[in-house]
Formats: C-alpha cells, sequence, structure tokens
C-alpha cells in the first residue's frame, strides 16, 4: 500500500499563501493561531493519521460492523480512534475555549479533518458526526442538555448523529411522521423509525445521541411542524444510573462500501418508553438542523476531496513504478520499457486528479475561511460571508462528490487490471466515494437548492457576492503577465454563467418553476466548473507571486507541477460548460413536459 | 427484484425495423432466417435468460469462486450453464453448418448474446470466451487442431479462454516473454506465466482449452515473433487419455465485481511438461488473435450496454414504485407525495440511461450487420464492411463501456440510498460494469488504436466509408420534416469531428506523433457521441416512418418514448463535443511536455 495519502506541501501552500490562515490572528477570537501553533496542530493531526487511522484503513473494510448477541459490533480501532479524537482535542476544535473547546479557526480544523478523511474517511466520520451534533446542542439547545451531553461527546466517550432520514421521509423530510408527545416530566415520548443513520449504533463508545427530527403531536403539516429533540440510547434515570432509553437497532444497512462505518435503522419507542428532549423552540427543528446539515454537506465534500486525494497519490505511486510500453516514437522492442507515468494519457489521467483534487480542496477551505470571518468580522460584515456559504454550500458538497468518483475511477485505470482488484487500494476508494452524490442531500437536491433557493435568495444578492468574489480575482490575476490569457477566460465564462442564469429566469417567468429548476443539476454543474476554475486562478496568483521571487529547486518543482494543473483544468475541465451552456440555454422543456408513460417500453 | 432485464419490443425494432435482419436472407448464406425462425431463436434465448442466467445473477456474485482442495469451484449453475449454451448451440451460433453450427447472421446471435449478459453478464462470459476461442482454431487452425478441440468447445463440456496478458506485459503485448520450444514430437514446449485469464480455470467443464500468445525460442523481438498456440489444461496422451499438461492455477484474484467469473493467474510448465499447440503459422500469432480480440472487444460493449440496460430498467421499475415529495408547483404537505419518476430530474436520469442503452446497443448491432455483410457480401464489396468494423471497434468497445458506467451511476442514484445497498441491485452492476473499461484493452489504448491506426489506415480510407455512412443517413433524415433540425445539427457535428481530425493531423506533421496521440482518448469520446448520434438518427428515421403509417396505441407509446430519447441525445448528449472540440483544437502539447517530475508535490 502506498505510504502517501496528501500532501502537506500543498496543505501549508493553501493555508498559508493562499487563504493567509496567519490574518486570522488580527481578530481577537482566533488570536492564538500563529504559524508555530497551527504547523504543531498539523503535524499532530498527521501523526494521528497516519499511527492509527491509516492502519485500519483497509481493515475496516475488510471487517465490517457485524452483530454480536444484541450489540452492533465495529472494528475495534474505533473505540481508540474515538478516544483520541477526544483526548486530542479534535471533536472540540472550533468549540469556544469558554465551553471546553479549542476554538480552533475552521481553517485548520477542517484541513485536519481533511488530513483524517484522506487517511480513513470511515473513521473520521464517528468524530465529524459528533463534533456536529454536539454543535447542534450548543448552538440551540438549553444549558442542562449541553452539560448532560456535550461534554461527554466532545471526550469522545459518547457518539452524535443526525437521525432524519425515515422509509417515506429520505429527501422529502416535509414527510417525517415521527412523533413526539409531551410529558408532564417535561420530556417528551418518541415513537418512529429512522434509517440510513450513520455510525447510529456501535461498540465504540458508551452511548449514542441521536439529534432527531420528529413531529410533535398536532404539529402543522410539513416542514413548518419538525422540531428537534436529543434521543440517547442510553438515558440517566433519576438516580443517575444509565438505562435504556428504548431505541433499537432494527437493521444494518450492507453497503457497497464506506463499510468502516455502520448505517442503521432505528425503532423508537416500541415500549412506549423512548424519551426526546426537545432542542430550542417547538417546530424550529429543520431551521437548527440545516446548521449541522450545512456543516456536514461541506464536510462531504471535504471527504470526497481527501478520498480522492488519498486514491490520486496512490495511483501516482503505482505509475512512477510500473513500467510497461515505450514512447510512441520508439520504435525498437529490444528497449526497455519505461514507467507508465511517461505515457502522455497516463499523465492526464494524473493531472486530471491532481487538477481535481486541488482545486476542490481549496474551494472547501474558502469556504473554512468565509465560516472563520462569519465568526470573527464585525457584524455589519457577518451577512456577506453568511451568503457566501449559502451559495458556495451546494457547490462545495456536490462538485467533489461527483467529481471525486471520477477522479477515483481515472486513478483505477491508471492501474489497469490491478486496479480492479483488492491488493491495491483503489477499488476500495471507488466503493467508498459512491455514496457521497447520496448522502447529506443528493446531488439533485443540491441542484434545486442552488438554482432554487441560493441563487434568488435576497434578490439575488448571494449570487452578486459570489460574482464579486470572482471578479476580484481575475482583476489581481490580471497584474501577471502569465495570467491575463486565463483571466480573460475565466472572465468569458463567468459571463457566460451569469447571461444562462438570466436565461433560464426569463424562461421561468414565461413558463413557470418547473423549467427553472428542470436542469438545475446540469446549472450546479456549470457553477462548480466556474468556481473551480476560479479556485485554480487565485493559487495560480500565489505561485506567479512565488515565481517571481526567491524560490528554492523543491518549492520551484512545486510551484511548476501547480501551474501545470493549473493549465490542465483551464484547458480540458473549463471547456466543459459549453456543452451545459448549449443545454441550459434550450428551453424546450424536455423533462417537464415528458408524460412517464412513454418510458414503458 | 426487478423482472425485466431488456425489452423485447426494442430488439424487435432494431432487427426489423433498423437493421431489416430479414434482408439477409437474400444471401445464400444466411436464406434459412427468415422472421419466423428469428423470432423462435429470440424467444428461446430469453427463455434461457430468465430460467437460467437470471435467478443466479446475484448468488453468483454472493457465492464467488473458492478453492476445494486443489480445485476453483464456480457456482453450480455454471455448468449447468454451459451445458445450455452447448445444447442449445448458443455457442456453435454463428459457426457454418457444415462444421456443425448453426449459420446464424450475427445480427441475431449478438442480440441473443446481449440478453444473456443483460440477464447475467458473469455467466455469459463463459459462453463467449469459448465461442471466441473456437472461432479462432476453426479460423487459423490444422484440422486436426479442429477435430480434437471445437466439437467440445461448441457443445460447451470444454472451456475456452484467451491467455494474452503476462505479469510484465498488459497493455504492451510486444514484451510477452513466455516461450514454446518446438520438440521433435511436433509439439511446442511452453513455459511462462499468464494473468488476468478470464474463466481461465473452473470445475463447470472438463476441460480448459488456453488460446495463448508465447515466443518461439529464437523469434524476433516485439510483436513479430508472437505466435499462437493451443495449451489444454489437460491434454490426450498417445493413447487417447486425458492427462495433465502441467497447467496450474497459481491464483485467483479477488475483485471489485464481476465475481461470477473467475479471473486467474496460470504458471505453465513447471514441471517442463507443458504441451502447445502452434495455430497456423510461427509469428503469426497477434494477427491471428486479432480476431478474437476484435469480437471481444465488440463483446465487451455489448456487455456493458447489456448490464447498464438491466440496470436501466431496475431503476425503472423504482423510479414508478417510490413515492417521494410534490411536484416543485405544489406547496400543499398533506397532498399525497408522488412517484420519484415524476420529478424532472428523475426522468432525466432515465432519459441519459434509456438515450445511452438504446444508442449504444444501435451502434453494436449495427457492427453485427456489418460482420453480416462482409460474411455474406459478394468478395469486391467484403473491404468496405472490413473497414467500417475496423474503425468502429474502438469506438464499439469504449463508448459503452465508459459511459456504462454513468449510465449505471445514474440509475444507483435514482434509489437514494437504497442504492447505495444490495437490497437492490444496483451497487452490484456499478462493480460489475467497472471492469469494461479494462479489459479487452483499456480506453487509453483504443485511443491509441483509433487515432494512431484506424482513422489513417489506407490512406483515411476506413475514415471517409465512416463519413458516407453518417452522410447516407442524415440524408435520408432530411426527408421528415420533424428531423430536418437534427439532421443539421448531426451534419455541423460531423463537420466538426472531420476538422478537429484534420487539425490533429496538421499539429502532428509539425510536432510528432507524441502530438497526435496525446489526447486521442478525448478524440474517442468526440467520435463515440458522433457516432451515437448517428445512430439515434437512423433509429428516428424508422420512428417516423411508423409514426407516418398505421400504428396501435401500444406502439404510439413506444415510438413517441423513442423519440423522447433521441431528442434527449441530441439536447444533453452531442452538445460535450463543443469543450471536447475546443481541448483537441489546442497544440499546446500540455501532456507531451510536462516533466513528470513535477507530480512529486
Amino acid at each position: 500500500m502506498a505510504t502517501k495519502f496528501f500532501s502537506k506541501r500543498n496543505l501549508k501552500f493553501l493555508l498559508y499563501e493562499v487563504f493567509d490562515v496567519e490574518s486570522l490572528t488580527q481578530y481577537e477570537y482566533y488570536r492564538d493561531y500563529n504559524k508555530k501553533i497551527s504547523d504543531m496542530v498539523l503535524q499532530a493531526a498527521t501523526e494521528l493519521a497516519e499511527d492509527l487511522l491509516w492502519p485500519s484503513f483497509q481493515e475496516m473494510d475488510r471487517n465490517p460492523p457485524v452483530w454480536v448477541d444484541d450489540q452492533l459490533m465495529v472494528h475495534s480501532s474505533v473505540r481508540s480512534i474515538m478516544k483520541e479524537f477526544g483526548k486530542g482535542g479534535w471533536i472540540a476544535a472550533t468549540v469556544p475555549e469558554k465551553l471546553g473547546g479549542e476554538q480552533m479557526p475552521h481553517l485548520i480544523s477542517d484541513t485536519c479533518q481533511f488530513i483524517f478523511a484522506a487517511a480513513n474517511y470511515s473513521a473520521s466520520a464517528y468524530g465529524g458526526l459528533t463534533a456536529g451534533a454536539a454543535h447542534l446542542i450548543e448552538s440551540f439547545g438549553s444549558k442542562a442538555l449541553f452539560d448532560t451531553y456535550v461534554p461527554k461527546m466532545l471526550s469522545g466517550t459518547w457518539q452524535g448523529t443526525m437521525a432524519l432520514t425515515e422509509p417515506e421521509a429520505g429527501s422529502s423530510l416535509a414527510d417525517i411522521i415521527t412523533t413526539a408527545e409531551l410529558t408532564d416530566r417535561g420530556y417528551y415520548k418518541i415513537q418512529g423509525q429512522k434509517i440510513f443513520i450513520s455510525a447510529g449504533d456501535h461498540d465504540g463508545v458508551e452511548n449514542m445521541v441521536h439529534l432527531m427530527l420528529a413531529r410533535i403531536k398536532d404539529a402543522p403539516a410539513g416542514i413548518k411542524g419538525i422540531s428537534l429533540f436529543v434521543v440517547p440510547k442510553k438515558r440517566l434515570d433519576e438516580d443517575g444510573r444509565m438505562v435504556s432509553n428504548d431505541v433499537v437497532t432494527s437493521g444494518v444497512f450492507h453497503k457497497l462500501g464506506y463499510r468502516g462505518c455502520p448505517i442503521v435503522q432505528l425503532s423508537l419507542g416500541d415500549k412506549n418508553d423512548c424519551h426526546g428532549y426537545l432542542v430550542g423552540k417547538p417546530h424550529n427543528g429543520l431551521k437548527y438542523m440545516f446548521q449541522m446539515m450545512n456543516e456536514a454537506r461541506i464536510g462531504v465534500g471535504m471527504g470526497a476531496t481527501a478520498m480522492a486525494t488519498a486514491a490520486y497519490y496512490a495511483s501516482l505511486d503505482y505509475a512512477q513504478k510500473r513500467k510497461q510500453g515505450r514512447k510512441v516514437t520508439e520504435k525498437d522492442p529490444t528497449k526497455p520499457p519505461i514507467s507508465i507515468i511517461e505515457h502522455a494519457d497516463v499523465k492526464r489521467m494524473l493531472l486530471f486528479q491532481k487538477s481535481f483534487v486541488e482545486g476542490a480542496l481549496s474551494l472547501l477551505l474558502q469556504c473554512s475561511k468565509y465560516v472563520d470571518m462569519e465568526k470573527a468580522c464585525a457584524s455589519n460584515k457577518k451577512e456577506k460571508y453568511h451568503l457566501l456559504l449559502e451559495i458556495l454550500t451546494p457547490v462545495a458538497k456536490t462538485y467533489p462528490s461527483e467529481m471525486g468518483i471520477l477522479s477515483i475511477s481515472n486513478g483505477l485505470q491508471c492501474f489497469g487490471g490491478s486496479g480492479y482488484c483488492d491488493d491495491y487500494p483503489l477499488e476500495q476508494y471507488y466503493r467508498d466515494a459512491r455514496i457521497h452524490p447520496i448522502h447529506e442531500g443528493t446531488t439533485g437536491i443540491h441542484g434545486l437548492d442552488l438554482l432554487g433557493r441560493k441563487v434568488v435568495m435576497n434578490g439575488g444578492r448571494a449570487f452578486e457576492l459570489y460574482l464579486n468574489e470572482v471578479e476580484e480575482t481575475i482583476r489581481l490575476a490580471k497584474a501577471f503577465p502569465e495570467l491575463v490569457a486565463f483571466s480573460r477566460k475565466l472572465e468569458e465564462s463567468l459571463e457566460n454563467l451569469k447571461e444562462v442564469t438570466n436565461r433560464i429566469l426569463v424562461i421561468t417567468q414565461e413558463k413557470g418553476p418547473e423549467y427553472l429548476l428542470a436542469d438545475s443539476t446540469l446549472y450546479l454543474e456549470f457553477f462548480g466548473i466556474v468556481t473551480i476554475a476560479w479556485q485554480w486562478l487565485l493559487q495560480a496568483i500565489c505561485v506567479q507571486r512565488a515565481l517571481g521571487g526567491d524560490c528554492g529547486k523543491a518549492d520551484l518543482r512545486f510551484y511548476q507541477g501547480k501551474f501545470i494543473a493549473f493549465r490542465y483544468f483551464f484547458a480540458y475541465e473549463l471547456p466543459k460548460i459549453h456543452g451545459l451552456a448549449e443545454r441550459l440555454m434550450d428551453p424546450d422543456g424536455l423533462t417537464v413536459d415528458m408524460d412517464t408513460n412513454l418510458f414503458a417500453d
């Protein structure tokens, strides 16, 4: 197995050169995170990933969760991993100091999550879900709820989950029917079924804490009647003892991949003894849950990018070592074969991966920086960062999820027949990665979210802010002669995006919202490509700055490699918007008007 | 599990309406295959697929080959399947009557192979490989070889394989080192290693017959020194008894999918007692083997299309039954949810699949018809069909293989979370399908083949014949008012293909062959899209003819559905050539010039 699963050099480039994480120290909230501290944090995360997560990557896949009597058992390393996530402060990384956390910039903390997910995505999910669930209680729960649950979660002793989906309510959360009935003791009695709950039950922790959506008796129909509850697997009784809370794991799914982490079905209140504790106000549950969902969505984008990064380095390693064939100009069969990395088509597959993983990671850290800025900046500037995050979340979730599959598929292809066999890790990445366009909102849902909500929200303000950000990068890039042509190309692409957006809005006014949303998945793809091109131009500016200064031989190689990947993206990926634009400009409403009976034969 | 895995109506449309299989009866060789006989053959294939292949589709995946003592055991149904393939004349389908075969048109026989592969690809591979191996002996072997091996293979008693790849010679067959040394008894002694041999050993038959490439002692280096041998697992000794031929199965690969069929590693001549029997002349092995490879390549395209077809019908079935969400114009959450097939984005995913599987199948049967014409037509016309097959083989192999993965991925996506779980068949199709861009020449190899050999062969004659075929379809389509706009679009696309081709050839003259081939994979993708658009226009002509005539209600629905899928392909898929063209017109040589050391960080 390859030993390199991410590039430290690239992380430092993005953190210190592109996103200038040190600049955050100017804000009181982040004053402690100077370069020295940040480097130490990254080093600690790297060691944890290398020593604990990476070694069990394959083992956790080969030994998926199993039932032993009534307990769902996961790989034994999960217990030590959760302990280390707690002990090292990783689950509490972004929690304020006064609440027992590390108060770390998201830029740093998300980079560490990237390292963990690159080493072992399944393992990283346990911690990530727990952090998100704890954050939800921190944000909207009472002090009592916080005190009972959050410290145990931050220490990795209890597992947090998000429990939304039901057998008849997946993409459509409006149809949730799990019920909550208020008792005179202040808690609610919960009854219902939840499915597809990641890390929803296992023996690596002492308790499970489900952040669960349910409908209070007589609540309004639809999403306006959904409330958020804490529903633990074991609750504290009046004497402070842990007792069963009538939460039964009724099934575990056998999955294509992501096998190190169980996805389960839960049955709640079969004995009418499942207690739930309301978080915040009644009927505001979906609004609260969106905080966790948005974090989880960006987390999925990060996970997809991380997985593809590890797959890229594995395929790079193979391509460097494997010898096969000769240059097309070499006609003498007695000459020794060359490394396959020397073949143009293999270079292309590697550059595709490199340009994807480094472009996507840049976008994800761009989002992290917006989160940090929203937290730290003056209150009159918060809206800007908030809206930028709103519009970028569906992109940051989906582009990496969809392209990550193709990137890993290209990595697998570099291995030839060996890529199809489990002697090498690519087949596992290929299986693992397919979850990403599904969980935390399918790609279709994110298309609807981007075009149906985010682009038009606040009178188009989020979209306008986005355009400003890209235009500012174009402006800066034009100062570098080597970037002028690329800046113009992005400028044209951005114009094209505006034109397509306006055209869709006009069609909609004429024909109705179904026409707005029919091709929203393609619109999301278009938006994603332009967004990654923007991030590449941003990186290219830093590359040009560095190349214009004093840079050592190893650094020179790094920056030149970066620049090739940047050129690759503009030459091979950005042109894909032309085909998408042609389709998006066409108002024929093919998929709106089609009678579904025509599929019959 | 869904019960429909292909559309009989569509097969009849393609066979009788688009490719007019009945017209072949005008040739003496195919005179028996009138509509009645053809229908009976299709019916028999359907019954075999439904009764024997389909029921073990999932079981063969869940119970992959295992060692029991020294024997590699496959699922018990393999034995009955091979028997039925033999008894029913399926392995001998296209063999001339005088040699014990059915003398069936490839159009019919390949359609039956499609049905088998849609039901159970792994199972179908055993028969397909045996037929290809037998055909190779029939074409180039001596009568003695034929008599010893072929009848046993055609009856499904012995398994045929193609044994090319070695640990250090995969894509580069020039580097084969397995040796063959002539003995004074007329046979050769074989020594070496072969890997990735599909169906290379199993207990479902009585013997294995490997069609194997090896190098005769003192042969020239490279591909000019490769010869073809029959190397059985058990040979007949001088007394006519079956004895071991020193062929040892040294390993079986654990694969992502395609698990119903073992892929093995063979060790030959460890005891210096492995006999091989030369096929044809020395040093002509690769030329002979190309016959089997070309058949196998089109077979892979067919298998990929068949798998995606079964996946499409499974996802269609789910989308019709699964209820979730409401129309975007429906704001009342108390209204009942609708079938997900009513959502435009789900229709899009289904249309993507439908337009792919029906477009690709049309191309594959187009190839089958060319094979039939080459066999049956007057000798002065054979070259035309031969060259058309030469240029279309890399396309017919690769477009279905690459797009099949995306098609199945879209099918999986229709299932949401359930698509990721093994309660439904999509995750298996997703795993199974990933083999296709790898086996029988990777996608990269086919890109090189198309652009480096086929487009330029015979002074561009194959390419010219291809253009003529497409232009003839455009000419015919223009007679239908509903097809005029589509005809023009294909005309423009074809012009674009010519322009890109010429541009690449000019760049090559200036800069050398590495520039010709650097983006040949993209060129192949471009060529594939235009080719499928051609096949769709061909189908659309038949649709218009039918709609212009007298057609019943069910037929009306079929033709209207066809026409929507045709429109989908032109609206959503054909525009993808624009992005490819932009890249292909650029002579920057990014992947040629890049120093591979720049990947280091």
